[in-house]
Parts: C-alpha cells; sequence; structure tokens
C-alpha cells in the first residue's frame, strides 16, 4: 500500500434500520462525504501516465481471500503479496493502476461506483478501506492516491456529453469519498487543474467545506499543494500518522468500528450527513428525534442494558 | 471547581433592546450554541453513578453570597467553601453531582434550564459561567464536566415518550449550552455512545459544526476521546489554560464581559446566531441594520462618544 | 507597505465568459469573501486621528507607472518612492491614511468602491492586490491595515441614514474584502467595537463563517485581539509569512495567479462562491456543469492539450 489509505464506514440498505422514523429511507450513497482533494507530492499537474483503453475495466486488486472468493472480508493481498489484517466486516478496494497515477477515468469511476454500491448491499459490512499498492514507491514521486481527472479523455473530442458523464459521475453520491482519512506525514494535497487550464470546481465543493476560503481559494488559485501537516492544521485533515504506522493505524481504526452495531452505526451515519445540511434548529430537531429511533432499535437497548450490567453487549450485526 | 469552565454571556429579555428592528424579539433562549461534546479523561463510556431517583431536583451548589441570598450575583461559594471573586453582573453556575458523574438526567436538565431562564430574566445580568465542583479531583478518573445522557434513564422501561422528552430538553434552546469555553489543558472531549450502542446524534449537531466532518465523525464512528490539544487544533475550542490558570482566565474574562454594555453584547449576541444561519448575502444585510440599530442604542451613542471625548464609557447597564 | 497585504483575484465582467450556463451571469461584485476583522496591534479600540473633512475623497497613493499613468497595471509605487515588481496583469491599491489608521470613512469606503468596480472591468486585470504605505511603522503602535470603522461619523448627528449608508457601503459586494491575504507574522486581529459600544456585527457575518463559533464570541464579547499565529490556527489566515518575507510573498502569488487564464479563474471563482451557499449535493451539481462549461472554454481546451503534447499552455487572456 501507499500514500494514502481512506477508510469509510458504510451501513447495509436493508429495510428496518431506520425504523419509527418519517423521512424517507436513507440509502447508503446519500452519506457520502465528498472527494476533498486529489493528492500529489510535486507541484507539477496530474500525469497521464500510459493509458487502458477508454471503457475498458481497469485491472484492480481487489480484497479478497487467499483462495481467491470474490466476496469473502476479513483478507485483503495486495499486489505485492503481503497479507494485512483486515479485519472481519471490512473490505479493502485497492486502486492498482500507479502507472496511470490512478487519474479517475470513466471506467475507473463506473468500476469504483459498481463495486462500492456492491459492498454496501452487504449486511455484514460495516467499513470499506480505499487504498492503493506501493508498486509507484519506486519511482521519482512516490506513491500518488489519485491524480484526479484522466486529461486524455477531457479533450473537444469526447465533447460535452461524454464530458458531462464523467463530471456528473465523479460528484455522484457513490464517488470515492471517505468520511475519514489515515494519510502519512509525508503525503500532499492539490487541485492543480488550474495549471491545465480546468479549475477544480467539483472538488472545491468539498473543499471549501473542510477548510477556510482563503485556504481553499489559495489551493485553487494557485495550484500549489499543501503538505500534510499544512492540511491538518486547516482541518481537510483530521489526523496523520508516520508513514510506517499508515497502515496499522488504518486497521485499528477499521477493528474499532467493524466491533461496533452496524444498524447504529447506519442510523448514525445517515442523520449525521442528513443534519449538517439543515439550519442548527432543524438539525437538533431531527437529531434528537433520530436518538429515540436509536434508543428503539434491538442494539440500541442491548448497549445501554449491556452498559448498565457491566457486561460486553452483542450485537444483532 | 475542575475539569472545565464554561462562560456564557446573556442579555435580559426586556423589552425595547432591540429597537426599531424588524426582526420578531429575541429571546435568550435563542441565542444558543449547543453542547458540543462531553468531557471524560478515560476511553470508557459514561459511568452511571449512584443515582438520585429520577424526577427529584439534584443537589447543585448555586452561586450565591454568603449569606446565602439566592439572587445576590457576585459571590460565589463552591462545595470546597472557597470564595472565588466572581465579578458583579456575572453569576455562576455548578454542577455538584460528581458521583454521578454530572451526567445529563431528566431532572438535572429540567433544574438546570428553570436556572438559566431565571438568570437570563435579569436585568443586571452580563454573564453566566457554568462550572463544576472539584469533588472528583481526588479519584482515579479525575473530574469530569459531564458525562452527557443518564444511561439509566434510557432503558425501554421508560419508553420513547420518556425518551423524548430528555431529547427535545437537552437540545431546547436552554440547554447547557455555552458561548466559550475555558478548558484546562489536561481535559480531553469525547463522544461515547456508539460504544453503548447509542450514535451521539444531538451532540453531533453541534460537533458536525465546530470541527472538518472527518473530525467529527472519527469521533463518533469510534467514541474515542481527543485530547484539549487536539479539541483547540480542530476548532472545538478557542483555548486552552493549564489548570492552575483557569478559574483565574474564566474570571479575567467574565470581568471583561461584565465591565461592556448589556444591550449592546445583548443585540450584538442575538444577530450573530441570527445571522449565522443565513446564507451570506442575508446575513450582511441583518448586520448592517444590526449596526444602524446600535448606534441609536444610547450606550451605542455613549460609546462613540466616550471615545472620541477620550473618557470611559458610562453604560445604562 | 505594512502589516498586511491582501490579495484578490478577479474577473472581467465582459459577456460570453460563462458560455452554456443556465445561471444567470456572475458580476464580479458577487465573489465577495466578506472583511473578516480590522488589524490592529495594541489593545486599544480604533484611533479616530486627524481627519480628512468627510465627502472629500482620500489622498489615496494607487498603482502607476512610474511615469503616473493611472491605468498602467504593473508597476506601483509606494509613498515611499519603492518600486515593487508587480507583474503584469496585476495592480495595487493602496490605502494610505495612516495618521488615521486607514479608518473606513464614508468618503473611503465609495472611492475604494469605485476603484475596485474600475478595475474589474478590465479584460486584462487578473490580480487586485490591497496594501498599505508604511509610514506609520515609525509610530509606536506599529502599521496598520485598518482600524474599521470612523467612529467620528457615527455620532447622531449624521443620524440613522447616514449610517445606513455607511453600513450597506461596508458589506456590499464590492467591499474591501480579500479571497486571501499574507499578513506578516507579527500582526493582529481584533473586533474592538464593543469597547467603544458598537458590536461589530458586519464584521461578525464573515468572523463566524471563517472561524469556530466559540473564538468568534470570544473575539467579539471581549474586543480582545488575537495573534497572527492564533489567527492562522483558528482559520482566519491561510498563511503568516516574516515581515521580511511579506511582500515578497505577496507578489510571489500575484506572479503565479497572473500566469493563468484569465477565464478560467473568472469562471472558477464566480462557481466557488456560487457553490458555497448551497447545500452540498446542489453545490456538486453546479460545481459538475461548471466543469463541463470550463472544458467548452477555449482556455479550458488549450490547457489540457498543452498538457497532452508537454507544452506551455498559451492563454487567450
Amino acid at each position: 500500500m501507499a500514500a494514502a489509505a481512506g477508510l469509510r464506514a458504510l451501513g447495509a440498505k436493508g429495510s428496518g434500520w431506520l425504523r419509527r422514523d418519517p423521512w424517507a429511507p436513507f440509502t447508503t450513497g446519500f452519506c457520502s462525504g465528498g472527494r476533498p482533494g486529489s493528492g500529489g507530492r510535486g507541484r507539477d499537474p496530474p500525469s497521464r501516465g500510459s493509458g487502458t483503453a477508454s471503457g475498458q475495466r481497469p485491472a484492480w486488486v481487489r480484497g479478497c481471500s487467499p483462495g481467491g472468493g470474490r466476496r469473502d472480508p476479513g483478507r485483503e493481498r495486495g499486489a505485492g503479496g503481503r497479507l494485512p489484517t483486515v479485519p472481519p466486516h471490512a473490505e479493502t478496494i485497492i486502486l492498482s493502476e500507479p502507472k496511470r497515477r490512478n487519474a479517475l477515468s470513466l471506467a475507473m469511476l463506473k468500476s469504483l461506483q459498481s463495486d462500492i454500491l456492491h459492498e454496501a448491499e452487504s449486511q455484514d459490512l460495516k467499513v470499506i478501506i480505499i487504498s492503493v499498492i506501493d508498486e509507484m514507491s519506486i519511482l521519482t514521486e512516490g506513491p500518488v492516491f489519485s491524480s484526479g481527472h484522466d486529461l486524455k479523455e477531457l479533450t473537444d473530442e469526447q465533447g460535452p456529453d461524454y464530458h458531462a458523464e464523467v463530471m456528473m459521475l465523479i460528484q455522484s453520491p457513490s464517488s470515492p469519498c471517505c468520511d475519514t482519512a489515515v494519510p502519512s506525514d509525508t503525503s500532499s494535497f492539490a487541485t492543480p487543474g488550474v495549471n491545465s487550464g480546468l479549475f477544480c470546481s467539483t472538488p472545491a465543493a468539498a473543499l471549501g467545506r473542510a477548510v477556510p476560503s482563503k485556504v481553499a481559494l489559495e489551493m485553487l488559485f494557485t495550484g500549489e499543494p499543501i503538505s500534510a501537516q499544512e492540511a491538518l492544521l486547516h482541518g481537510l485533515l483530521s489526523r496523520v500518522v508516520p508513514e510506517e504506522w499508515r497502515e496499522e493505524e488504518t486497521m485499528r481504526i477499521a477493528r474499532k468500528v467493524a466491533s461496533l452495531s452496524q444498524p447504529v452505526l447506519s442510523l448514525g451515519k445517515a442523520a449525521f450527513y442528513w443534519q449538517l445540511a439543515q439550519d442548527l434548529r432543524t438539525a437538533y430537531h431531527l437529531t434528537s428525534q433520530t436518538m429515540v429511533n436509536n434508543l428503539g432499535l434491538p442494539d440500541g437497548q442491548e448497549g445501554v442494558k449491556a452498559f448498565l450490567q457491566k457486561r460486553k453487549p452483542v450485537w444483532s450485526h
């Protein structure tokens, strides 16, 4: 694995988990956080790399058991053959086109969307980890999480309809956005599109909500990267870890989240993104109702009773 | 006193202080900031403690004169018998159920709401300080500002109506939220409910508006505490002070605020929370009008004239 | 120059630069960021200074060629006679009433608005730098970017209509707000109005959106300044630089922005402020459309093709 690993906690789409609630049922897709920016160490614009033909499915290495079962969570094998311990109820998706710097071509986006939606239907899954292989770490520029758009697909040969399809997909609720991230302290972040005449407006929607406007505009207007420490200071990140601890810390968080109740996580995550888009008064009203609903869940009562009885809770999922 | 002291500047509800303004009169209750998170040093979920029977008024130590007069502001006596100098126009409310970790039972919430509303009616009061007694500082886990919900009240024996009453009260405009806080550098902050199957959705409304989403979600999904330094970095706090300076710094800020004009503070505070819920263009329109109104207040003119005449202003309140 | 220099990237108002877009055309004025706070080193309220008669145009030193041509961008001469290298496509506006601490009188505001609107019409201009002369650096209190309102104009002798004109102008879309700022590490920031009975409600609209509420309220309630380092921590600033590097860093950023495509910057800036006022879902929809529009611009295609052909792009503006 390489420069940054994203962590995403997801709930199942099954019915009944939002009981006694007047809102329309949430699909997992609603709970997206947006893609705050693309990683890259240098000051140069995103590299094109040698390309798979457009439309072809990218050669991803996906989380799988050593025996090869596609849906068996709990084990994952990177291109390097290492077998980090992915906890139960978690699965890893690995971006594995290092030569193309994991550029988000239409094929890559469609494949990623399809995989995430597929995972999200699992009743057992609580965490999706998105990571990259470390094949690029031997290259000069270091490993790259993703260089962002595949500029090769954005010339006027494809035309505005194709462009619109790419742009709509990259911002759709199933796009590869993460609830939190575990970047190494040597990573950097940039919105370099302006150097190539393409202002990073879609990333700006997430960036402008994650960092102060002056920080966002300076990144967008100059295209220059900020360091992991600057990203932490400005609120783009919640933490940075030394590169050698990155994978361990990612798995520690995944283990913790995967040990909790799936229906409770699902309800809480859906309510979090929902209330954040409301004014404060409405947000408090919605979340108060959510907590009453939470207490009505079997796992809500199990958790409270286990606490009062000083025992470990046993979750339904 | 103990781990953290909240400072709250409040204006009177008297008529006439929002003169020439087209908006509906603000009550103080509107000006709430929300409760950003519960304090706690350990990684364990909120402690139940030994309880007062539900419905009974908690045994608070409230700010009072040495002679015992309930409404006499300016003096306060903690359980330890110390007499810190609370400035004129300020009053202290002390949470004093350390054995129950100041859990927010329905009785505690109702009592707190009643007291704050009572204080807010005073024409002379400018600052309410909410603090805790330091009885718990001898316990292993250290002093606790509040452990949050009283889980004993949240089993299905009480039923959803009771739960709804608790949840609505804790988010009501009179809940113990503070405009600013003066925590010691050894305090920590957590939303640990997910460990007990109860996602901290109500706190998440304030937390998600105070810190970046990735920080909020990591706290909510893992239930793990962050340190005062992390809380400062991420925007949950505006400052941290060494424990031995905490009380002095709290009183210094209280003295400064209490030395200013009450009608001006009231108008400014009401407008601040009001405009923050609007889009920027509306916010500028509202606040421009507010400043014109401010200049029409006797204290507005007194302040400007005192400045031009290089003398100290004499406020009406 | 002195304590702080603001940088503002502006696009032209010419038609056609927002092609194929369903929204109403943006004027530059829409893209305001608001004035987050006034600078000042001491804890004293804004100084009155000796005044130009109200209504008279303040004696500004504006960016001009050595020969004196008013509209010739690229050169600028401060009061001290230095000639810092302002890059092509950039222009400098210098606040030059140090004895009045650059107080924002009605005359100053009108002049500033007029100049900014005039600049914004230029097809060639990409950056406006707002700075101050360093005449005050020999005074005890150090240089001041602006002390904020001119209190002399806010007594009841002028009356509410005059006050309203000042307040509306200071928050108008053409007010001297900046997209980003390059302050020195010795500067400080305050909203001291409450000391003079005038709560800084208009600045609070920007301040409350730039820093956490607890930080904003403590500044507003106490009137006390925060240091540049605190402002950086809390998100009011994106950077601080040593005083001796301030001008060089300002020009470095200006050069970088001025080297990019003006239509691309204009489109991106307009979309940034527009989407920020929307909910996240709408924001993503708007920005996706913006990126498709961006790809339809001649400079959008030039940038992508130059990147793929590994050559330097040649912008239309």
